[in-house]
């Protein structure tokens, strides 16, 4: 752990105690595990940290923790770590010391609200933090992404994805690929679908053989807590005719997303370049998901490019977000292309390098 | 899927519906997505389920799930199942129709049930169904279990774990093992731990070499949708003095939790007769976790077998169980042993059938 982690970790207490001073209330219960490691570095599974306007917090965790939490959090003197069992109650005993209003998180279990008594809400306040990327962050993403992305190129050139094997040994080899190289964990679970499971969006994998034709996979990797997020369809055989037009129109969908990044775009019109290019090819009604989300520390996370967004809601220098058209046509075929971009000053910035031109293996 | 599949799912309906109908509301939303999957066999990543107390219930997911939600649930008569967009508005909604008052679980999000105008709560309810693992349920915990454990076997007889390769390369080669064995996924990350890390209970995977001394590895699978959970401690090279001693009070701790496992035994005693042993060998404030866990569709799930736990929760036949004493000398060594028992007529059966005897490899 270097310094500057914790030089981040501090500045971004920092700005979330302002945006406790500026609500109502003096103090902000963070139960979201990924906003605690945000603010503090801990990685535990166990942990609460309260942000008081006071600029004095409090880290809990349970005696698993004990080592770790000191080591990744460098016990900074703002932020006093406990070693506890009943981590809710002693959270409010603190939060309270500073005054009688704290808020919590909305992604609070409803049950733990109601034993807190129903403390007000305070959303967004690390969400809206981490939805623009500092420095140290957009290196962590692009080392995921470029680790999971060099995985693939090996893995497809080493004919990973062939005939006869079955869908979960391809995904067990590229996992293991992604493992060895370094990887923290997959951060979701694999989809590599063939034959006619390409056709379901979130596929899975099956233990059914591989079979000529389109095979979509979806993958990803935490590296030191950041995610990488990205999409490849191959083809096994030489594609048919509706195989390459829906490959073509999905590549030009996922490039014309791509195309319009750059700050001041509204994210309803990331997932309007996309959808124009289905639509207009006839397929509209087989694109069955939104175009795109952000990735950080969650592999899911803000913003959303979709539909229904808001108009007011527009990229940032330093905001992620996926461009993942794909058209899936029940009982037939489907693919989807996914890159994850960081937006720049200028336009935006994959962090998986390897080409989307259709790969026949 | 078989018959025998829906059979279950609507047997565990009927339950839910007389729960309902016992309270005093005329439905229950459920957002938990394993009590979703538990009720209907729906596995995707997005699912509404309404139980209504007069037996008419709805299934509610997006367009990327529109195949599999039929062919998991089977469609059967008892639930309407519809694709959407705005899911908590509809189910609210289908909810009323059988009367003002629904209830929601307390795992819900605080922000969505101030969203719903902060319905009742309503705890409980599946998961008590699913604290009983019906016979269905037992043989995917089984099945989880013998997977994980042969692989685990042949894992170390292959000299998975030595001297001089990294950690993570062992755990990779190890889930790559459990994955081609047929594992749709791992049930938690993997924990494999050498050297001073072995004193850390959840210390993850590390980058470092494995080292002459004890690695604890805690691992576990899932496999159509259920959970295995096992840990395992060997030793590379002969151990020391120490190792030796804290392995044999961990074993004999271990295995006295596992004595007491049958019918009608309260849980706290569970974790009792664990604790003792390690206490009167004078290392009782090492072994800073609860003993034990519920395993099912979540890998963690009720009961808890702890310290604190209502002498009134007992063991009943078809619980699960894990039994999972350590002890962690901060800064030197530590191991921890763990088996999953489904509570038998008269005991408790193993779903891990390795020896639990120092491995020295």
């Amino acid at each position: 752990m270097s310094i500057k982690f914790f030089d981040a970790y501090r500045t971004r207490r920092a700005k979330a105690t302002g945006l406790v001073k500026d609500s109502e209330h003096a103090g902000l219960l963070i139960s979201d595990l990924k906003n605690v490691r945000y603010l503090t570095g801990f990685s535990g599974s166990n942990g609460l940290l309260v942000i008081r306007e006071d600029g004095q917090h409090l880290l809990l965790t349970d005696g698993r923790y004990d080592t770790q939490v000191r080591i990744e959090t460098g016990e900074p003197e703002d932020v006093r770590i406990e070693i506890g069992r009943k981590l809710f109650d002693r959270a409010a005993e603190f939060a309270k010391e500073a005054g009688e209003s704290f808020a919590v998180e909305p992604s609070l279990d409803y049950g733990q609200a109601q034993a807190l008594g129903n403390p007000p809400v305070l959303g967004s306040v690390v969400e809206g933090l981490r939805l623009v990327k500092d420095e140290l962050e957009v290196a962590a993403l692009a080392e995921a992404g470029e680790l999971a992305d060099s995985v693939w190129r090996s893995f497809i050139e080493d004919g990973g994805i062939r005939e006869g094997i079955t869908e979960i040994q391809a995904a067990a080899e590229l996992e293991f690929q992604l493992r060895t190289a370094g990887a923290d964990g997959l951060s979701f679970d694999t989809i590599l679908a063939s034959g006619v499971n390409a056709a379901k969006p979130h596929a899975g994998v099956s233990r059914e053989k591989i079979v000529p034709g389109l095979v979509t996979v979806d993958f990803g990797v935490y590296l030191d807590g950041y995610a990488s997020d990205q999409t490849r369809t191959v083809c096994v055989g030489e594609p048919d005719e509706l195989a390459r037009e829906l490959y073509d129109v999905v590549y030009r969908s996922q490039k014309a997303g791509e195309a319009i990044l750059a700050p001041g775009v509204e994210l309803r019109n990331v997932d309007a370049a996309c959808r124009d290019v289905i639509a207009e090819a006839g397929y509209g009604e087989f694109f069955v998901h939104s175009t795109g989300h952000g990735v950080g520390l969650d592999v899911h996370e803000a913003p959303r490019a979709a539909a229904g967004v808001n108009p007011e809601e527009k990229l940032v220098e330093g905001m992620t977000v996926t461009v993942e058209p794909g058209i899936y046509i029940p009982g037939k075929t489907g693919l989807r292309i996914e890159n994850t971009y960081v937006i720049t000053a200028d336009g935006a910035k994959s962090f998986n390098a390897s080409p989307t031109e259709l790969i026949v293996v």
